[in-house]
């Protein structure tokens, strides 16, 4: 889709071979870009280069005049940290020690019994006219300034200490003027649904709306769709417009309109009714409950759960007969209802989720392919279940049971018990 | 540190709006330098770009005489799908539709019960002079060939796509003579030690071979290493020698010489002896058990296990008295070793790992500050524990939980029981 701009370019320049070799992605870009995002700001190219001066030196050159660039990585104090040294001689300025920044250093050097070495001093050097940014959660500080008409903002490599800076990185660009503007724009996040069938589904508003800027994207959960205003333009109405036939379009294909997960919104929605969680997990082997506890406050609401990966567990721990298992199966109605059921009982909770599939590449039949999957919920008011056919490989159709699961709980705490949480025309459902 | 190129540069161009929107980060690209590094070939560029051509154009304009260029994205049948349009016009060169792959994709429609769209017909189209390579697992063919001086590769944006076609485009880049020679390499995966801790030990080492290219970068699970020979060099005698010192130092922190995860090791070890493994999980909430059913073949040793998130779970559930929970607190070694017995006991099997900890970000009291967490192990011998004071975020505390149970069952299978999993001067580590 079409995308203008507005404000200055904002370039990422993010260093290390570590990115380059295989070994580490880049994920730092990424959360620079939901930093701006909130800004409703598109980055509009990210380099990812060697720790090699040439390297470093001509993805400084690619920038322009103008741009707002950030620098990741490299600002250590091992030999291989070059950015401070190569960003300095790029635009042709000294590298001065800050006394604030070596004050800062050598307190957190000292309440950990170690003395300032030299390698370690290189860290407070800062080029000349940029600004030292204190690193809440590491040593090596962030750097902010004008240098060669461009705003540089360097951060270091590590998430965290990234992270840590990201913030008052934003607060510097924000009290010189520089962030750059905002436009307007709406979110959907889609679970239980393919991005073609999304597509396809919206294909008629898309061509009636085609001045807006439309953008959709796989993600860990499903699909995630953002309507936005023409940069300059002032297409409010339209994209309001727009924004009403697009829910209309998607209903409760929708599990949240901002940026948190399926596990955010089922933790909101049990929180909210002091409800409680358990889970019995066969083929993801815990993963249900790894994303339900991944934000703080999960203990208020889930309680724990049984992995029944293999069936003597189903059995004895979830209270699965053993004639069940040998006659319907592992994966089968029966089993994951009966999952669903011992789980709310044994635990002692108000509802309960069970999954059973073959993840594969293993373990398909001809009736039973790679990818069936059986989805069931125990709830105050009885058991419902579902089976799904996922497309995908192991890893994948894992992640896309962890997501059914998740946001079919979420259909039935927002729509209550009386409608089933699956559509006959969702995406891989099928139903029995 | 510095790296050398030898054969043709590689370079990757990542080509979506949601790469740089903050929603997705780019995967493919981390997928392509693992495949080339099994010939040990350094990328030495990415650029992540929008879809538009003037940036399509741009990146292709950043590339040089010579390249090999991986692009992904954009081959798809919707109207942001611009790469094989731009990629042409950027050559100078018609689109011609290729009939075989137009064959492949009418016959896949037809399986499907869909007809031939005048939108998904773009994609059987070929740029005069590139090959097609069929898609195994979806419509948009990849396309491989010389242009402008450059060798492409263009491939899906898709992750599945993507690597379902990356093994046809290298055999096609082989059977050109165009894959880049090899360097010799060592690699460590290690776990349990801090990145600082591991680069000081191998400071001396280090000192002494500077003309061995060293690489370190933090993982999921640890830190690893890499030692290459200089690019054109003969200096297989001083890898190995290096290596060698490389090993005496590392010892036990190394869980595997090549690239499997911890839980592929476990694996391998627990199926060698027909042993069988259980889990109980509090802080992780389920993560463990994730990571060890990840890989096929799981069933053969990972019974299950008890997600014990909540007191009451691990009373009832792990057999924990009310009173220990009461006394010593949930995280705690008398609680994390009950938890390790009762779910070795109730699953049956021959090993049990528990974890109990303080992930936070709250939580945390003076005593037991966030971070804190307790591991315990279950044998056929006993059950021994340890404490943890892990240093990060409520995310990262519990991949380095994950990490080190993991880890720690891997030491005890591999050293056996006679010796503690455990020793002082691990990272992290801080007994009772």
């Amino acid at each position: 889709m079409t995308s203008s701009r507005q404000g200055p370019a904002v370039r990422i320049i993010a260093i290390g071979d570590e990115l380059l070799e295989g070994r580490t992605t880049d994920t730092n870009s990424n959360r620079i870009e939901r930093a701006l995002g909130a800004h409703a700001v598109q980055v509009s190219l990210i380099q990812v280069v060697p720790d090699r001066e040439e390297d470093i030196a001509a993805a400084l050159d690619r920038t322009e005049p103008g741009d707002l660039v950030f620098i990741t990585g490299g600002l250590g104090s091992t030999p291989d940290d070059l950015t401070r040294d190569v960003v300095a001689r790029w635009g042709k300025v000294d590298l001065v020690p800050d006394p604030e920044v070596m004050r800062h250093l050598t307190e957190r050097w000292r309440k950990r019994g170690l003395k300032t070495s030299p390698g370690a001093e290189r860290q407070a050097e800062v080029p000349v006219g940029m600004t030292a940014l204190t690193n809440p959660v590491g040593s090596a500080p962030g750097l902010a300034g004008p240098l060669r008409g461009r705003t540089l903002i360097l951060l270091p490599g590590v998430p965290q200490e990234m992270t840590g800076l990201l913030g008052p990185a934003l607060d510097w660009l924000d009290g010189q003027g520089l962030l750059p503007v905002s436009r307007e724009s709406l979110l959907w996040r889609t679970a239980q649904v393919a991005e073609l069938t999304l597509v396809k589904r919206l294909a008629g508003i898309h061509d009636r709306h085609r001045g807006l800027s439309w953008s959709w994207w796989l993600t860990e959960w499903g699909v995630d769709l953002r309507l936005a205003a023409p940069a300059g333009g002032e297409s409010g109405d339209e994209l309001s417009a727009a924004g009403g036939e697009v829910d209309a379009i998607l209903g409760r294909l929708v599990y949240s309109r901002k940026m948190e997960t399926p596990a955010e919104v089922v933790q909101g929605l049990m929180l909210a009714r002091g409800a409680t969680l358990a889970v019995a997990e066969s083929c993801t082997g815990g993963l249900i409950g790894g994303a339900l506890t991944a934000h703080p406050g999960s203990s208020g609401y889930f309680r724990g759960g049984i992995l029944a990966y293999a069936d003597h567990v189903k059995s004895e721990q979830l209270g699965v007969p053993a004639d069940v298992l040998a006659r319907q199966g592992a994966v089968s109605r029966e089993t994951v209802e009966l999952m669903a059921a011992g789980c709310r009982a044994r635990i002692g909770t108000d509802y309960a989720l069970a999954v059973s599939g073959i993840s594969g590449p293993g373990g398909g039949t001809e009736e039973k392919p790679v990818g069936t999957t059986w989805i069931g919920l125990a709830t105050p008011g009885g058991v419902c279940s579902t089976r799904y056919r996922f497309p995908a490989d192991r890893e994948r159709n894992r992640l896309l049971t962890v997501a059914a699961a998740l946001d079919s709980l979420r259909r039935v705490l927002e729509s209550g018990e009386d409608r089933p949480p699956w559509d006959t025309d969702d995406s891989w459902c099928r139903g029995s």
